[in-house]
């Protein structure tokens, strides 16, 4: 099954020797249709590259035709016709199963994830990101099992009932390049949600961590079979063109696309779908502007500073929701708390960083902000050892050329990278908050006594608007799986204001459609539909009611 | 306030006689703001027909120009800020009171509109379809007023809670030309929706009725007046070129669009709106197939023929929901059927069409038909008298043809005609199914013996992945206003399969953002997420269960 393919490449190890290796390479196999089959040809390959030591990797992977790409949304039409008879018991089987898989295979996943991601295998990749991802197998499981996410609604004396159904086509999930586990195209939240709500998947791994997302299907797979779950229930390529991606997310025969990663990649593949009246849910940029009010930095300065530091640096900076816009207004107290962040931020031991690129990308996002008149404070360069890194990095501006160059100064800098806005005055905050863009999240700061609640008063409703989370007296980066949560904003954070993307069983609403029955025979109806309440829990909406009871209708 | 304009116009009278006129006519003011105002420079008109008499109307509207209508944005966006602090109960009181006005002034409206439309005023405006627009502005009412809608989701021990909140920007409102009262922009499923949610209303009026949308808007300012509502709670335009509808949709300051209206139009304001990342909700066409199985034709032929051509006939035809393609199988009976129809069909009165080209129309999309292989079985003229009529047409073609040109035999044609499919047999019934574009309805008619129910539970997946309602032994043309109701369905029958545009309070969720609070200060919550019920019986989603006791939390 796997094939073999001759491979010349040149590096620089980190002493500086440039380095030229020919090898006999294993092609890693695609899975379709619930085989792993070797690529077709025109074979193009990519091979990731140790982060951490800047060495490419073992394996390589194929860039999929258009031909295989074809022949995977062929098996996953027929997928999504069979998941309509598999019952939600034997799909939530299915996600428990493969939670408990993953957990087996835990030591593998984690180090393979670590070698190609430079995420650390302690706390982050072991003890906190692959049981974020097994629990929100196990959460989006509950909610296939107990049916509630479905919101049956009935109109007994009517005789309508509705309910959200699969789509009746395949998702196609496109994985992002940082939650290896969590939002893997084959584990995370869109797979679980796409899963749960009846629908097969379609997952591009992200090119950055193709062996993680192998082993993950592997494990998806086995479980997959082992609870007799249509073949082409999960379906994976690594990697593919523009062209063919833009062809897949328009393709008639599948139902609908959640992509997680940069805006520009998200908006051709949008532009494609919206094209093609197919749904798609996007999270693709985020600044995630933290307001820190006057009297909280009075308060508190050296906590704040401290939480502010843990957040940025987290993961190399490298989170959807990282704190990349600090909003401050201009006062000593401003001034001591950036001398204070500052020196946190240079104590900080700056992580690895996910891709070759990564450095490049961060660097330029500065110069471009810089030639809108940010300073850096501390950071701003590369680092050439132990890794791609770069040094945390602090820049300031003030609130005037932040409104002179609102959209420059927006654009995302994806690491431990932050830029502070010095607002002359409440005014000038406002207007500040006025001109960002849509993110994902907002932070507010402010003192316990209530010295700051006016202005909180003034520019929360500002802010409000602008994102899907507001917090407050914490940074962003904690992304809980819990039902209130929403893991998306307004454009363009993400596609749709009404949808998130993380949280069981709101995230399941993206995929799924609305069915309406009217005057539809009782037996034909849905088990969800029927008078019986089908679990007894499962709760419904029966003729303006929240219930759990059987409705009584007919004679 | 209203301003006189010269006009000369040229028709002819139903006697034949070609008429010239000169006018000195008023032009009708725009509400812009909470006034009506008169057009702004360069000014350009148009003038609605009655289409019973073919004769011009008296009065003229203006075509608003770019800067009137970023006039109106400016002014709906102070007016969606105004909203946050507009208690529901008092946009409930204004929906009420608005509800009355209406009531009160029936009878000019109806005379207006009838005039306008052609629909006659009993029982179709007068008893049906006013009492309908005014039902769903309570029901509205009685949503915001419950504040169950909102959804509100608590994680009590997380201390994270989310609700659907207005979009902070205003609700453009495209309202088609078939309902002047219930999807009218100012007064329908659209408008009732947008402001029960907490959006303001920019109404574009259809050029079919802007007297009935002049009138129904004045009942509405009155009542925002009476009721203390923002200023520019609703604001109307009559009409504006496609490219300044095109920037309107895609304005960064309104929040999102609903659209009912042609595939055409539709299609170019989804563009624009996709381009700019802002919701669009579209209903735009729709041919409800109607699928009558062997077992229901042996057993009530005759009931379901009368059955189909009340709903096929009815408003001239002109429903969203008009059962516009029957599929049936190649058997006696079918054609049997199709006999007592074209017997039922040559014997109802047409019904006035809307418009100028709707006679036109027809015969572009019949011809059409006849170009891909489908007969004439009765009909297919336009009538020459009493008004913009066309001859209640029925045509047929074998599944075969339909399935040589699945598209243009899907053409909708909008109107009181259908085009009847003979299939061969089961694999081409469901071939055919196959090959339907999605549709707001689906109508399955089997028999009460169960000798059709091997068929049904054969074609009944198919049908149902294409639809947004599917129906049993009923015709498509009544919506219920129903929380149940899906009046939506897969593109290209409107432009997201989750959203429905008929029904409180799923509708509402199309004018609204998801709001997630993290660690929010509790008495900084919205009312709908503090620890206690606000109402006392809004339901919540709390720590997993729906309720509708207050919370408990804190020490």
């Amino acid at each position: 099954m796997v094939q073999y393919h001759h491979l010349q490449y040149a590096y620089t190890r980190p002493d500086g020797t440039e380095v030229i290796e020919d090898h006999l390479v294993t092609l890693q196999p695609i899975l379709i249709d619930g085989e792993w089959r070797p690529a077709r040809r025109p074979i193009s390959t990519m091979q990731p590259v140790n982060p951490s030591t800047k060495a490419p990797l073992d394996d390589t992977y194929p860039v999929s035709t258009e031909a295989e790409v074809e022949a995977i949304v062929l098996a996953s039409y027929q997928a999504a016709q069979e998941m309509r008879s598999i019952p939600p018991d034997q799909i939530a089987d299915f996600l428990d199963t493969y939670a408990a898989r993953i957990e087996t295979r835990a030591a593998d996943v984690v180090e393979m994830a670590h070698t190609e991601t430079g995420l650390p295998r302690e706390p982050r990749l072991n003890s906190v990101e692959l049981p974020r991802t097994t629990n929100q197998l196990r959460q989006a499981a509950a909610a296939a099992r107990g049916r509630s996410w479905c919101h049956a609604t009935m109109d007994t004396k009517l005789n309508i009932r509705s309910k959200y159904a699969p789509l009746g086509g395949a998702v196609v999930v496109f994985g992002p390049n940082n939650f290896p586990f969590a939002f893997n195209a084959v584990s995370g939240g869109d797979f679980a949600a796409a899963v749960a709500a009846g629908n097969p998947v379609i997952a591009k791994a992200n090119p950055g961590h193709p062996g993680t997302t192998r082993l993950l299907a592997e494990a998806a797979l086995d479980a997959a079979r082992a609870c007799e779950m249509p073949r082409a229930l999960l379906q994976m390529v690594y990697h593919m063109s523009n062209e063919v991606g833009q062809q897949l997310v328009a393709h008639p025969l599948i139902g609908a696309t959640g992509f997680t990663g940069s805006r520009k990649g998200g908006l051709q593949l949008k532009a494609a779908a919206d094209a093609a009246g197919k749904p798609i849910y996007l999270e693709m940029s985020s600044v995630n502007p933290v307001v820190i009010l006057p009297g909280a930095l009075r308060e508190r300065a050296d906590k704040i500073a401290d939480e502010f530091t843990a957040s940025c640096t987290a993961g190399a900076g490298q989170f959807c929701t990282n704190p990349g816009l600090v909003i401050l207004l201009e006062e000593d107290t401003s001034e001591a708390f950036l001398k204070i962040t500052a020196e946190r931020f240079r104590a900080t031991p700056p992580g690895v960083l996910l891709g070759e690129r990564s450095p490049g990308n961060l660097a330029g996002s500065i110069a471009g902000w810089q030639a809108h008149g940010a300073q850096i404070v501390v950071g701003g360069h590369a680092l050439s050892d132990g890794g791609y890194r770069f040094e945390n990095t602090l820049l300031r501006v003030s609130g005037k050329q932040f409104l002179e160059s609102p959209e420059a100064l927006q654009t995302e800098a994806f690491g431990a990278t932050s830029l502070l806005v010095f607002a002359a005055d409440a005014g000038e905050l406002e207007q500040v908050i006025a001109y960002l863009d849509g993110s994902l999240t907002a932070c507010l700061y402010t003192d316990t006594h209530g010295s700051d609640d006016a202005l909180y008063n003034r520019i929360e409703p500002g802010l409000r608007a602008k994102v899907g989370r507001l917090l407050n007296d914490k940074m962003p980066t904690g992304v809980a799986v819990s039902p209130a949560m929403n893991h998306g904003g307004p454009y363009p954070a993400s596609g749709h204001p009404v949808f998130t993307s993380v949280g069981i069983p709101a995230a399941m609403l993206r995929f799924s459609a609305l069915h309406s029955y009217d005057n539809v025979r009782p037996h034909r109806l849905p088990p969800e539909l029927q008078d019986p309440n089908p679990t007894g829990e499962m709760w419904r909406f029966m003729d303006g009611e929240w219930s759990q009871r059987d409705a009584v209708t007919g004679p």
